[in-house]
């Protein structure tokens, strides 16, 4: 069985609230030295009936195109493995 | 300038309503053989003030059990890069 391993984050120049607001906070909990947070998105696909890794990896950056990312702020990226 | 990445994941035997939904929705858009979708979270951490790269870890470690991840439901991994 092939799983696929996305990583969706923002692209950079656009505007993060949501990191901005946990590098507030991880400062304000006393964490010294958070130069930046920038947060993203993991998802993982489980292709149970997919055998070749290629295809496969294919597969999923339509899915992102579709689907899983928006492509005009968000870049993703897709690794496959066993 | 050390760079920390940060995974966070819903244990297993969590429910993911988010990641079923998704799953559905590639299901719908005609992707065939996907087998199930786990969504969770990637955080990059940027630290210009650290050189160590395990103190970073330990650190970043912390980060998570204080803010970033819900530790009764979720487990999270650090990774930390130059």
């Amino acid at each position: 069985m092939l799983k696929a391993k996305v990583h969706i984050t923002l692209k950079s120049g656009v505007l993060d609230p949501q990191g901005k607001a946990v590098e507030h906070a991880l400062i304000g909990l006393g964490f010294p030295g958070v130069g930046g947070v920038r947060q993203g998105k993991y998802i993982e696909v489980d292709l149970p009936e997919q055998r070749d890794k290629s295809k496969a990896k294919s597969q999923v950056e339509d899915m992102c195109k579709a689907l899983l990312a928006n492509t005009v702020i968000e870049n993703y990226n897709v690794e496959v493995v066993d």
